[in-house]
């Protein structure tokens, strides 16, 4: 049987990749959390450098020789030898390396510099366009990315439209003619839901959560949540960030950011909990097989799953806050005192149309992602051009979700998404949060104990659940194969449509 | 007339490298202020492979063909063609990058890579003996280290001592038998100068420094005189870490740390104006230069004669405080109540040996210096062996200071230097001491208003003057040759022990 030591010369190469874009990644933590302003050119270039460093050693000569040994050009997958088969982790890890290895090849190191720097800069621009509400300042860096984006597609090829090769970058396996059907079906249970909301005769008031809570309070309130979930500090940080984020250099150093407004009491919670959950996963990974794919997340949509599992399913519970309402209460007694728990968990689940992606609630937050990505869809094929997102998104706004932005700011600014590049990534949200109920359903069967330990504060059983049946397997299996082996059904809108209507049915007494 | 614009294939290159090494001081930076403990060993992996592929880079076939078309490996000067000279910046860049390639083409990239690995790990564990105060546990990775530097002063090729080999690399054209004069001047005034202020009838107590100060507003005073000196925020960041140091990735993001004690009002303050000074000089470099030696600061020695400058001909004088003393009463109204400019003068300028360099005076600074300078020569020269370094250091600290640590962690184990492999440096230390006597009284000469200014708080035209004089130019001109083009004179002790007998002498009544 050949292991994964067999394939020692092209992992050690892998390890030095790996450590070149860990490199990349903590310049872009740093350009997020602490660089000033005047560094953002200067770092732009930095990261391209390494980008570009990176992909030229993985399209090597040297890496394509090993490759050939081992991987059929034809089906991508490892060639068995008689007699002298491959293990399953050296074959997943092939399979794997070679996808890397294919997509990387078609795409010439000089496009992946440029594309790097222009994706920085513009993400620059975009801040400033966000901060002054000027979707003119944004719209000739987002015409660069976008032609860059659509080269990169004509480049990796595609079946059908070129927003599949995009959409396979974050989430491998998934099509426009896959998530189409998944939209709708939650479209036409999500949208009548919303409607029996807004008419429900019980209206509930989130006002508690804008009182005035101090920031630092809330910083270890969170700190608290992510201690107990078992986020480990000695491997992490928590900083600020304008945008929440997680992000990894090694099992031993995955750091998540937060934010935090003194009015906004479920803001930095929230974050917390969400960025925890992604932390979690990038600890929880194999450190033996770190800078090869077995050492890495699997997809967008199942890193999506476990923030949205641990933000939704454990912190939108009554069992979680029948635990950490109490301590809460302690940590602002004032803001929270003669409140019940009853009271805050309808405040946190309050559903109500809004402008803002990040703060919508879990019902609408998907209406959210179909409207991006149907114009992102249309953007790449040339449908639509930028110079008219502004209205595009307004109008959809107003048909999906009744309201219309006052601002673009508060409209088509407002994700820093599209300004690095990142058009296909959208659609992994709502995959992240289907997922997360299969997940967390099936966690419930397998943990009989569970409600009553999150219940008591113990959350760590469902940790642990999570890092042996998805964390430690990096991308052994393929998003579908892995949602199929844990749960066994692959990507299902059902338990989500199933558990929105349950829990909220019963909130709003519908 | 041949430009810097003829270089460009070769300038091209070192901008690459440039920022391959800048990425690397990120990471540095990021492990000295916010890395998580459990990170440190991926870290030094991270920043091993950076300054792997940077030296790859420079020694590489491509960079050494362009080099040989344009200089003379045998003198390693430009060669001139008839009629079509090289311009000045031209001449000095092509030296200064022939120095680097042909010293980096003497180390295997496999020793470089090791020689970093290795220095980060024993940083790691220095930290901790230093905690312990185990000497012991530091010992192995001290063994490694001097090992791998010896092997490097063999690769490098040397004149008489090994170590010459190695200063050369912070101070390029210093030498054994060019310091020992400097030292040796030093001693035969400082000693007695300390003697007879040991002696003085005046004795300064400097209790009012050890009062309680809150630590954000000390931050802020810092911050305030930061500002003052014009180092410019929105390039820069100050910060906290264990050791004070500034870090450049490039003239628009240098950073500055600083430490902060309750009860040690001068540690803040005197970190931040040192520091401080060390950032004018990045800041100050020329962008358009940047990656070549010409937007590179020239050596360790006048970097260091800048921190020394201000934080003391600046920060340690009289004008000075005329200006900020009423703002830090101001500050800290209940401690500093009552006291008078002069008594505060006299407390920061209190002559006392003591244990620790970074905390020591002006006069008896040079005193630990030289200490280190004749330890670690001897230890490169195999004359002393690393687990004598104890014994050894107590010793000399009883024979020049007169006091005997009562631990190692305040005794050998104080400064990082040796762990990271920076044998050395230390003694440039010493110039930039003696430099910045040298380039403060050129200044007092160049601008007769230079004391009125500092008085009112006016601190931009003695930074205009520096950056003109000294920070522009990079790598211009030689050490010495920068010296004697801004003084008159090459390093010379004599004006720094006429101020300090001048200074010390007033202060003391001698």
């Amino acid at each position: 049987m050949k292991t994964v030591a067999t394939l020692e010369p092209l992992t050690t190469r892998l390890l030095e990749i790996q450590r070149i874009n860990s490199a990349a990644s903590v310049l872009s933590w740093d350009q997020e959390t602490y660089m000033p302003a005047g560094g953002g050119e200067a770092r732009a270039e930095q990261i391209a450098v390494l980008q570009g460093i990176a992909h030229e050693k993985l399209v090597s000569q040297d890496v394509e020789s090993l490759l050939s040994q081992w991987v059929d050009p034809a089906t991508g997958q490892a060639t068995d030898t008689a007699g002298d088969a491959w293990d399953e982790p050296s074959r997943s890890l092939l399979r794997e390396v070679w996808r890397d290895f294919s997509r990387a090849k078609k795409l010439p190191s000089d496009f992946v510099v440029q594309l790097s720097r222009e994706c920085s800069l513009a993400q620059q621009v975009w801040v400033e366009a966000k901060e002054k509400n000027q979707f003119t300042k944004f719209l000739p860096n987002l015409r660069t990315v976008l032609d860059l984006k659509r080269e990169e597609a004509r480049y990796l090829g595609y079946q059908g439209s070129p927003y599949n090769a995009l959409l396979d970058v974050y989430e491998p396996g998934a099509t426009i003619a896959g998530l189409q059907p998944v939209f709708a079906a939650l479209k036409t249970r999500l949208v009548p839901l919303l409607q029996r909301i807004t008419q429900s005769r019980v209206q509930i008031n989130d006002g508690i959560l804008h009182h005035s809570y101090d920031q630092t309070r809330q910083l270890e309130f969170g700190r608290l949540v992510l201690t107990a979930m078992g986020y480990d500090f000695e491997r992490g940080r928590l900083d600020l960030s304008a945008h929440p984020f997680t992000t990894s250099f090694h099992p031993t150093d995955v750091r998540v950011t937060t934010r935090v407004h003194e009015q906004e009491l479920q803001s930095c919670l929230f974050s917390c909990i969400h960025e925890g959950g992604h932390g979690l996963y990038d600890q929880g990974l194999d450190q033996q097989y770190f800078g090869t794919p077995l050492g890495d997340s699997v997809s967008l949509g199942i890193h999506e799953s476990q923030s949205r599992l641990w933000e939704n399913c454990v912190g939108r519970s009554r069992p979680f806050w029948r635990f950490f309402f109490p301590i809460l209460q302690q940590t602002f007694r004032d803001q929270l005192h003669g409140i019940t728990i009853e009271q805050f968990y309808g405040a946190i689940n309050r559903v109500q149309p809004s402008l803002i992606r990040v703060e919508a609630d879990e019902l609408t937050y998907n209406l959210h992602i179909m409207l991006r990505f149907e114009i992102e869809q249309d953007l790449i094929e040339g449908k639509t051009q930028p110079e008219d997102l502004p209205a595009i998104w307004n109008q959809k706004m107003k048909e999906y979700l009744g309201i219309v932005p006052p601002t673009d700011a508060e409209g088509v600014l407002q994700d820093v998404h599209w300004s690095f590049g990142a058009f296909g990534y959208f659609p992994t949200y709502t995959l992240g949060n289907l997922y997360s109920i299969q997940f967390f359903e099936q966690a419930m069967r397998e943990l009989p104990n569970l409600e009553d330990e999150i219940a008591t504060g113990q959350l760590m059983g469902l940790r642990r659940w999570l890092e042996q049946k998805i964390h430690r397997w990096g991308r052994m299996f393929t998003p579908a194969h892995l949602a199929e082996r844990v749960t066994g059904s692959t990507i299902n809108p059902e338990p989500f449509l199933n558990y929105a209507e349950k829990k909220y049915g019963e909130l709003y007494q519908l």
